[in-house]
């Protein structure tokens, strides 16, 4: 096909057909279009955006580009929860079995670390023996089975996102709200569902960092979900902090076991309640907010949903034992206290220099091919806003040698910042609910604060 | 080298240093940086620009890929002209050896007809013979021995421009002016000149039509030269028409060869005498407008423009009786006359359906490894303004068959329009000067009127 014409289009702010973006989606999914021209076109979307007719058409295209879950003549309803990513974001490893205890299925797949953030696979897979691998058959009859898969992009699942994403990840073409709507969402759609909620993160750490971007790319995700029958809601989350105590792998794997048996930190559970109860209500189990809420917590409080979590690592061949014993998951060589530097109020713990020293510690990929430590972290136990003494013992460090703990205590030292005082408060941890209705400020919820001991240890 | 932060930052509006478009260039001539992050760079610079430092940059980078003519202790002058491209523009053909018969020196590289223009070297070939693939130390041996050499650009010269520009041609990354600019100047550059004379084509046929854009383009490439040494005018000359009545490589060459023998349609001796005397005035060997622009006349009228190019000719290979005998050039199979459909004033001979159905003629090239027929093309005896009678003839088609001579009288329906009267009067042929020291508006040179008799054919 001859690209050049709708590249000049779309450069000089034109628009794209239907057929034309389906066009070129096929024909590039199978290397018939050669990839500089693909890069020049999606650095002319960066610039002019994509309207919303073809935003449509590229999605679907891209969802064409493979196959699809389906789960017809099954009644059971099927949700599934994104995240645009962050530092500590251990939602997914919490939420899923417990909304699928709550007899909702969950058929997601899940990414890897990317940047500076983490990944719910690369999560699960410290587990021993984990395999997210799962084809799409497998995943659909353990969903049918035991109501939740937890698994990775599959070469059956939007084969052409896959080649665009790898493309724009060495284009500077990631960051552009059509693109990352389009190839969430053409996975997403793919997975059978009947509803989509959105963790839309905002804050320092967030992909997109700015409110109005998240609330975009909120709106832009939401209509293309409800234009093709799938109903979608947002929640927009903090992300000017990591969200919980742990952040790495193995260490942040634990902490969501913690919070399955009823542990968790205030707000990772907040954050995790809230998206629980847009599912229960998004699947129909439940009607009302506080109903769904208290379904929720009666669940994890009865255990029905770390066993839930139990049934699903035991499916997919990870050892089930970490439930009751977290030390079943690989432990660092090198563990180091950090302390506080001054006596005073901690006015920043910033997500990105977090992220990125996990990635140099060897908890993350700096090329697709890295192996990673899945040892490797933080766990912080201090937020913004929190009171701390000189010397207090206020973090610790994860490494596999000392190198990696002066590593990460240079990244600790950067990141953790206490002031005579919080010059500003933290972001609301959920400040915003986005449904094809409209945008709904979320007021009343603010960051749950911690009763914290001076000296205590998480 | 890491490309994805430099993409970024100019995606971003910010500028690469020196080094780093040095570096960048160095690798991508080397294949060392693939054309898919080159195209998203060279999409960003579309939207973004290039600062004069960076733009400086570029273009000493692409000159460092390959060798340089040098004619260092050689006293004589030399300077080029370079046109922006257009559609009957044979003037480098007359201009070249008429300005070495004044004794500059002219080492003039030359390109191929380009989506609706025609190219030199193209119009050359159709010389039985001409060779216009000399190596750069055979075009300088023939510039010192005869004044002149017409060749292409040799892989010896801007090899990195070569890459970019067949990936700006396929990644709609051709309209954009820095990267015109530095395209163009780092050939000519590269050419070892004391003084370099553009004409910039604005209008319809034009790649860049507006005015505006034609002078921004010529003052970038003005900075350009001065910067580097090379004193640089140039003059803003008519393509809302053709230029001269001759549109296809053999046929423009016949008409070249008929300027030179004194008979050139007046708006193509116009263009070729005012390029002309900047030429000589920058060479330094006249002084006085009038005085250049005589020397150029009387040059022309004793007939030893015509013979120097009979020596270009015969050095590179062609068949010099063509000075003699244009029946010599390759002839076209069908002649077919065309007459005006209607009475009235011819408003519009728009060059860009001219120029596409010679393409699809097949007189240029709709992919690099097309090969050409010289023979096809149009003579048009008219310009907008002229007055005609239903019937008359007023152009002639040259094609490979009937086919090709019912594409061209479609074409030119729909390129000479006649109407009652003149709506808009056409651009005057040359309408700006531009040197380093501005803009200046040539007020006084009015298209010249041709006295033409109804019914008479050229």
């Amino acid at each position: 096909m001859f690209v050049v014409p709708l590249i000049e289009r779309k450069r000089d702010g034109g628009r794209l057909t239907a057929e034309e973006w389906s066009a070129l989606i096929a024909e590039y999914a199978e290397a018939r279009v050669p990839d500089y021209q693909m890069a020049a076109l999606l650095m002319a979307v960066v610039f002019r955006g994509l309207e919303r007719q073809e935003l449509a058409a590229l999605t679907d295209a891209m969802i064409a580009s493979g196959q699809r879950l389906s789960f017809e003549g099954w009644a059971t309803p099927r949700v599934d929860k994104h995240s645009t990513g962050g530092v500590g974001d251990k939602v997914s490893l919490v939420l899923a079995p417990l909304v699928a205890a709550c007899g909702v299925a969950i058929p997601m797949t899940a990414g890897r670390g990317l940047g500076h953030t983490g990944g719910t696979l690369d999560k699960l897979e410290a587990i021993p023996g984990f395999r997210t691998g799962l084809s799409l058959a497998e995943a659909k009859a353990q969903v049918q089975r035991i109501g939740c898969a937890l698994i990775g992009q599959t070469p059956e699942l939007a084969p052409a996102d896959r080649r665009l994403y790898a493309l724009r990840d060495v284009t500077g073409t990631v960051e552009a709200i059509p693109l990352i709507a389009a190839s969430i969402m053409s996975k997403k759609l793919a997975e059978g569902l009947n509803a989509l909620i959105l963790d839309v993160k905002r804050g320092a750490g967030a992909f997109l960092p700015g409110l109005d971007q998240g609330l975009e790319l909120a709106r832009t995700m939401i209509a293309l979900g409800e234009d093709r029958g799938c109903p979608t809601t947002a929640l927009l989350t903090a992300m000017d902090r990591p969200l919980g105590r742990a952040c790495g792998n193995a260490l942040e794997t634990e902490e969501a076991i913690l919070a399955l048996r009823g542990e968790g930190p205030p707000d990772l559970m907040e954050v995790t309640y809230a998206l629980g109860v847009e599912m229960l209500l998004a699947a129909g189990v439940e009607r009302a907010t506080t109903k769904a809420r208290k379904r929720l917590e009666d669940t994890l409080g009865s255990g029905l949903a770390a066993e839930k979590f139990e049934q699903i690592i035991e499916a997919q061949g990870g050892n089930p034992r970490v439930l009751d014993d977290p030390a079943v998951l690989p432990q660092a060589l090198v563990v180091e206290v950090y302390t506080a530097p001054r006596t005073g109020v901690v006015t920043h713990v910033e997500p990105r220099t977090i992220g990125r020293a996990i990635v140099a510690m060897g908890g993350g990929r700096s090329k697709v091919e890295d192996t990673i430590d899945p040892t490797v972290g933080f766990v912080i136990s201090v937020k913004p806003g929190d009171k701390v003494l000189a010397g207090e013992p206020i973090a610790s460090i994860y490494a596999k040698d000392a190198n990696g703990a002066q590593l990460g205590s240079n990244a600790l030292a950067q990141a953790i910042v206490v002031a005579d005082r919080l010059l500003e408060p933290p972001l609301p941890l959920i400040s915003h609910r986005v449904t094809k209705a409209g945008v709904e400020e979320l007021t009343l919820t603010r960051p749950p604060r911690v009763v914290r001991k001076a000296g205590s240890r998480d």
